[in-house]
């Protein structure tokens, strides 16, 4: 056991403040890393603030974590000190059931262990990545390729994943036309992935206002839907619609945007149930789907991806003692793309 | 003009009575068929009794037609007299647009013309197949296979490609688990086709009333969507749900029942909006879709497919005195499988 620093919401709801951690001890196939930088995921806000379920406190919340590898138990193969690594939203699975097998970690059918806010194999709390050290098994462990520097890369193990994995699965590149629909710290991976891919990119956002970046980043196409023309203008025009938002939505609006076989994938969603009529699928063998993160093996191939094409994420770089201000901005969807955090002020 | 018998719903709600329409004359690349049979499908009731939008009165439902051709236009090079025949939900589309040229007719997005409460090309209104004659396009026509005996090919016209289709789009084969939700005129379809298809079938019901059917029809398994611990012992099992049931339904529930990247593909729908939590999608990458009969060329692959597996439809005949009354049985869940009206009677 080590005791390390960390910034921590002592109880649901109540600010987070600075706070030590035990880490447990480097096991056989354990990396221990000295975490340079982590993200601010909008879900870590959901989290400590008890906005899914119940949560587990103290917790300390981060799962877009980068680091260097600083010791390596005696069975690791993978990782050597000095490693450049990264670890996102799952820490641990089960590792036998058919999706584990599959590459589909995230879907294990016993859940996977979640970086914090989680029970791991012995019992023990996990604490994510607002901190400056984290034990973790090599499996769960990335490599961050060289051409990323580390504090761009830390967004991609959660928003970078999220994204890659529903557009590769439901084929974006090439002829296809993606919409996504958010551009926050989600939608503007989204919009970089997507045009990484080759597929036609628009963005659609509430308003304008982020336009001129939407168009740096990647997006061929820049729509407000509080315009009403957009939804005429736009109508039977998407193969994909990546829905990056957690606002309750006019779903029917949305599928109407739709081709013929389209899918409206979620991978941001409302806390509360939505409403849809089946009809909007029915008329046009279109689905509402859902996608959650990536697995180990694909959130290694959307690195090396994003490496290849220079896709780091666009952030602004904070002091720890920041955490709880800047959980306000991402609140009020105040920030370009991402606050992540200096791990050296924690 | 041809004046020929029929039955019709005079307005919205009122009983249907006997009565007569015009056919229009044979053009050049129509077929003129003699109607034999005419499946009641749930959606005639929908339709004659406004459930769904304002209707075109006097309605002639009917849209799972089987007959003979006694008269071909001088155009007409896919049909000739003494032809078994067959006419489905539509009766043209706009034959440009990509998804009529992909024979996805039924997705045309000028819309596709429907088989009655239509208005065709010249503005006429169009009428079913309750009635002694039709005059349809030879495109829009299909062929019934020696096979298959009249009546019991009728409902597959509507009830057939129904279920068909989302089956061989979502890949129901060998190796797949298949839930087929609801055991009436579609479900009873859905589980003799996904069964001939290869696929591992249980049928979902309400109760097990109609059990002893189900697995003499094909189905390998049958629960009660009554019993809790159907939705316990179930959990994670399917590839795909064809969902045939309009009745709302808890689909977070049927959501659980799914496998990772499982689908639930509604056929089916309730009038009204649904509600659906999408953390039910998103924890497996799931998808709630729809689909919408077949295309043309898929029709008649679904005939061919039937015929060499003798799937025709359970049906029980009647006489066109009887049509109200078996929309009240078909509204009571009580026809097993399909009412056919004897074309004869009218």
């Amino acid at each position: 056991m080590t005791t390390v620093a960390a910034y921590a919401a002592p109880a649901a709801k109540a600010p987070l403040e600075r706070t030590t951690i035990e880490r447990r001890a480097v096991g056989e196939y354990d990396v221990l890393i000295d975490i340079k930088f982590a993200g601010i995921c909008h879900s870590d806000i959901h989290q400590a603030r008890d906005g899914w379920a119940e949560g587990i406190f103290p917790m300390v919340p981060g799962h877009e974590i980068a680091g260097v590898v600083t010791e390596a138990g005696p069975g690791v193969t993978k990782f050597a000190v000095g490693d450049r690594v990264g670890v996102g939203c799952m820490v641990d699975s089960c590792r036998e059931c058919d999706n584990c097998k599959a590459g589909l970690e995230q879907y294990c059918v016993k859940g996977n262990t979640g970086t914090y806010n989680a029970v791991d194999k012995n019992g023990e709390p996990t604490y994510g990545g607002y901190s400056s050290h984290i034990v973790v098994d090599e499996n769960y462990t990335l490599r961050i390729p060289d051409g990323l520097a580390l504090d761009e890369a830390a967004p991609l193990l959660c928003a970078g994943i999220t994204t890659y994995s529903p557009l590769k699965h439901w084929n974006a590149g090439p002829g296809k036309k993606v919409a996504v629909l958010g551009m926050g710290g989600l939608g503007h991976m989204g919009v970089k992935i997507a045009h990484g891919l080759g597929a036609e990119v628009t963005v659609l956002s509430q308003s304008l206002r982020k336009q001129e970046d939407g168009l740096k980043l990647g997006a061929d196409h820049y729509y407000a839907t509080s315009d009403p023309k957009t939804f005429e203008e736009l109508a039977g025009t998407f193969d994909i619609i990546l829905s990056t938002v957690s606002a309750p939505l006019d779903f029917g609006a949305y599928l109407s945007l739709l081709k013929t076989d389209g899918a409206l994938v979620n991978v941001g969603a409302p806390e509360e149930p939505i409403s849809v009529n089946l009809f909007s699928l029915i008329g046009g063998r279109k689905s509402l789907s859902g996608s959650g993160i990536g697995g180990i093996q694909e959130t290694q191939e959307m690195l090396d991806f994003c490496a290849e094409h220079g896709l780091g994420a666009e952030i602004e770089l904070i002091a720890a003692s920041e955490i709880n201000e800047a959980y306000e901005r991402v609140l009020n969807s105040d920030v370009r793309y991402r606050f992540v955090i200096d791990a050296a002020t924690i």
